[in-house]
């Protein structure tokens, strides 16, 4: 019935769409198997993308080639530039999306991909020979056979729903749970774990009164994720805040002996900085109030996702304590909030690839992975995907270094740290972040996209011409002198110190109240340098310029870390013979099977003596 | 957690729409509880509304103010009028639909009405107190107080999916089946049966060569369902048809030892006149081919519905009986067809509300009911969330009468004759189809649907404007007399007998040959006439005055027949004194209880003399 495939992906969340999207479009014939064709890509918890760290995600998703910047783009309802008020290393592009409208977005997208064809079934097995995976056999019992197989089971995986003293299986509300791969995989040898995330009500937007909210609109000149050429929004709908009180907490309180967590009844971690309402209580219990973010679900919709709600308690005590909150006392609810503890597998047991260790050619992507978060799932099926790819044509691998991408760091993260809970990305996770810009992901990407096949020439023919610009308008403004005639009258307006000779522009632009913006506004000459521009090359170029000694020093850094990570570890090295490796250390490094030094000495339980003792042995 | 409500509908499928939007609309607080926000409105079968006697239906549930033809108007893709060529009885219109656009449709339509809540869950029990039900207990536990309650399960109550000889249980593929409610009314003293439906694989339509096809485009004028202002399609999807032959039928054959249907493992009937191609070939040994209706799902998707080839077959037979049909030979189909088994509960059961006997306030619409198709669910569901207001509100009962709508018809038919296999709407099943007509059913039902509060009183007028005109219009035909000088010249155009004497528009629009919009193009004085009207108060006035010796005749049978259904048989009459009527028709009048002598002439099993013994006892 089916032909061979170069790549089955199971599961089309956001990681398994990404993973087929970007296999397929490089040229693999791609299998995506859905348990239920009408639910590809849902947004299972807040309908919204991006947001600290995770927007620089996903532009450099978009750079690569991947499709979740431009579903965001084409879908989203409200859209704003997060931490303005910091470094450009902060800036962090969020929007809220249409859930509907998200969803239909990306199963347009695959179904005009060519080489992706749908299955509707659920993936129960996998077929292995040699320590090679050769396809997979479905609940109706079909075997598929594949050259490769990328898991992205989600929640899915031996689901189970709590609210409340009440659990049922299921991998989301109102869906059922997949069942026979954790148990194969474990007699294949692999480690499984078990871990639980949750999600908050979901209520009737006609039934609170936003009277008694603060409204957050999106910005006023809104931007967008993808560099391609996708419309910003002409109009939006915005968020409303509320926040929690004494009453709220103390109503939820009363939920507590009941509540799956608190009871031990639910076994898996949670995530620690996505935590529920109870555990905020719970945790910081001097806090008296918690925010919440009222976000609407779509263009149309009255349903709401009361973000900072997640909560597994008896759907009355939800309910209950959500009518204390200012602006809910009528609250209506169109479905509690629950926890779910579903399966995953410590992704120390996958290659920088995410290649797994013991079957070659299966990949896993996504929470599958202990991840949490639509943007680290998506980042991981693209890269999944990219792989399986490249390893059913013989390429080698591709891999992103912790100085190129987020999505480096986060996989770096996983395969040599692992995760004991749902693992989500933070700016403070990069060593790099001055680098690791949502300004420049284009700039670190593109090129390196288009060259295994996947952004296509349009898009690096515009990173080439950012970047001509950039560099133009830089030498503009390091060649530019001005006199004080010239411009002081323009630095009285941004209170700034005068000009006392000719000073180039570049040396003004590093005062902290100087931009460019402003000083084009005051000074007619610098208006008509810039000009000739695009706004987003004077940008790129007067980051690069404010910020040139932050980041020289992190390119110093880089170069010295990157002198570890040249520093290759052939595969099947054997560690029993370097004897004065402490016992952990070698222990873990077996396990991990670092591809470099650099890698090695990033291995929890592997000490600084540890990597001296390696570099000496490799060194010989 | 909850208010009391008036009325609670278990089930967001066609029937549930309509019994919550009508209740809600008249004023009821509804509350619509489903097992997933996500698949409010889904069609689970083919991607189309109307049809023979269907598209009647459903501009009668549109008449009285239900939603389903405004709905099917704004997501439809294609419009056609069958049977053109047959008198205007047989006038049945038919659109393909978006599936998507139609089930969010239908969701915005309930989010914007104020008197409908949204619960997900899923009902496990009613809660009943002295044989009147009071509310719903649902899977998470929770107890929801009402006045009145709705079922419309459709095909979730126990669902068993086969395919070959696999089974699992489901509501549809992909989700999951309901239970706890068919054993909880089986307790309670209904009768319960087992019925079966199928539906055919879907198909990558990127896959198919539709130029081994007969394209049938929509109508070059399409027309649409609803009475209101809706706009008719300015661009349409075109369908596709293709035939089997007898390779395909030789594939079928090889499956045919492990259908489930022939096997004998699926023990509920199937849909007699919509019978899966495997029932097709077994049947019509003789045929040597079977018509094939290709149909996208949508504007945009490629996903393909292939009408006329519902199969059980194992799913590798399906694919390989699929792959012989001409256009089909690299087809790849996205999901299997598959037969699904399911709990009814036999009609007879029944009140002429759609109300239970056994159980006041308890209402059954749709499946559940023993029905199958979009048209006969929604207009069931109509009907029982008006009664269901009505209940509450100790309004009498609203119950169209056989001579006033299909709708009447089936319930009158469901109610009284019961069904043994999944009933299905013809015009043939109508005594009175020349009075049913497509055209006419606002004239017919708008002023009902006004009076109970669900039509607007904007329909009401634009019907009654519509009626002055077509009265109008009828009175200008009838006294406009024109001379032989005046129109033998179109009539020779016509082809048709010329006049030697001064002769009634009416009298000549018997004649066959000749239509109002002929007569209008060949004589600028019909043209004249009708020039101030709207084009469909002229044809209303047209088949009025062409057929009126056959609307006359029916509405004498009409009026005969009302006399009978005036004759009311009291609540609680007690057959059993009555000594001389027949032990089955005794029996079969205490089970059905009619209320009328007209409906008890009707069900099986009551013989005329029966009849003529209970008229002389109401009589005394």
């Amino acid at each position: 019935m089916f032909q061979e495939y170069d790549v089955i992906v199971v599961g089309a969340g956001h990681a398994g769409c990404e993973a087929a999207a970007a296999a397929a479009t490089m040229g693999s014939k791609v299998l995506l198997i859905t348990m239920n064709m009408h639910t590809i890509a849902q947004m299972s918890c807040n309908p919204a993308m991006g947001g600290v760290a995770k927007g620089q995600i996903v532009r450099e998703i978009d750079a690569l080639g991947g499709q979740s910047g431009i579903v965001s783009d084409k879908t989203m309802i409200q859209f704003r530039m997060l931490n303005l008020s910091k470094g450009p290393a902060m800036w962090s592009p969020r929007c809220q999306s249409d859930r509907a409208m998200f969803a239909t977005e990306w199963r347009n997208i695959l179904e005009n991909n060519p080489n992706v064809d749908f299955w509707q079934d659920t993936a129960k097995e996998l077929l292995v020979e040699d320590g090679q995976v050769k396809g997979v056999k479905t609940s109706l019992g079909i075997e598929i056979k594949s050259k490769s197989v990328v898991l992205t089971n989600g929640t899915f995986l031996n689901g189970l729903i709590h609210i409340g003293e009440k659990n049922f299986g299921g991998g989301r509300t109102g869906e059922k749970a997949a069942t026979g791969l954790t148990e194969q995989l474990v007699q294949l040898g692999f480690q499984a774990g078990r871990m639980k995330t949750g999600t908050p009500p979901r209520v009737d937007g006609r039934s609170l009164d936003y009277s008694k909210m603060e409204e957050q609109p999106g910005d006023e000149k809104p931007a967008k994720f993808s560099y391609t050429d996708t419309k910003p929004l002409a109009k939006q709908r915005s968020c409303w805040i509320t926040y929690t009180n004494q009453e709220v907490h103390d109503v939820l309180k009363t939920g507590f002996e009941k509540s799956p967590m608190f009871s031990g009844r639910i076994k898996g971690l949670g995530p620690r900085y996505c935590p529920s309402v109870e555990d905020k209580i719970n945790r910081f219990a001097d806090k008296d109030r918690h925010q919440i973010f009222v976000e609407p679900e779509g263009w149309d919709t009255v349903e709401v996702y009361v973000n900072g709600f997640s909560t597994s308690l008896p759907e009355d005590v939800q309910y209950a304590a959500l009518r204390k909150i200012p602006g809910f006392e009528n609250a209506k609810m169109f479905r509690p909030g629950y926890a779910i503890e579903y399966d995953y597998f410590p992704p120390t047991q996958l290659k920088s690839t995410l290649e797994t260790h013991l079957i070659k050619n299966l990949f896993f992507a996504g929470q599958i992975n202990g991840t949490t978060g639509y943007e680290e799932a998506a980042c991981q099926g693209l890269m999944a995907g990219i792989n399986a790819h490249r390893n059913v044509n013989d390429l080698s691998p591709f891999v992103l270094k912790r100085s190129e991408a987020y999505i480096g760091v986060l996989i770096d993260d996983l395969i040599n740290k692992g995760t004991e809970e749902p693992y989500r990305m933070f700016t403070s996770r990069a060593e790099y972040r001055t680098l690791l810009r949502q300004d420049n992901a284009d700039i670190r990407l593109t090129a390196k996209g288009y060259e295994i096949g996947l952004a296509s020439e349009d898009r690096l023919d515009a990173v080439k011409k950012k970047q001509n610009e950039v560099e133009h308008i830089i030498s503009i403004f390091a060649t530019t002198k001005v006199s004080p005639e010239e411009i002081n009258g323009a630095l009285e307006q941004m209170e700034t110190a005068l000009l006392r000779e000719k000073t180039t522009l570049s040396q003004l632009l590093k005062r902290p109240q100087i931009s460019v913006q402003k000083l084009a506004e005051h000074s007619s000459i610098v208006a008509g340098l810039i000009a000739a521009f695009e706004e987003e090359s004077v940008q790129q170029a007067e980051i690069n310029l404010k910020y040139d000694s932050y980041i020289e020093k992190e390119m110093l850094l880089v170069d010295k870390m990157n002198r570890l990570e040249n520093l290759n570890i052939i595969d099947n090295f054997n560690y029993d013979i370097v004897t004065s490796l402490s016992y952990e250390g070698r222990e873990k490094l077996k396990r991990t099977r670092p591809s470099t030094i650099g890698q090695a000495s990033r291995i929890s339980g592997v000490s600084p003596s540890d990597i001296s003792v390696l570099m000496l042995y490799i060194g010989r």
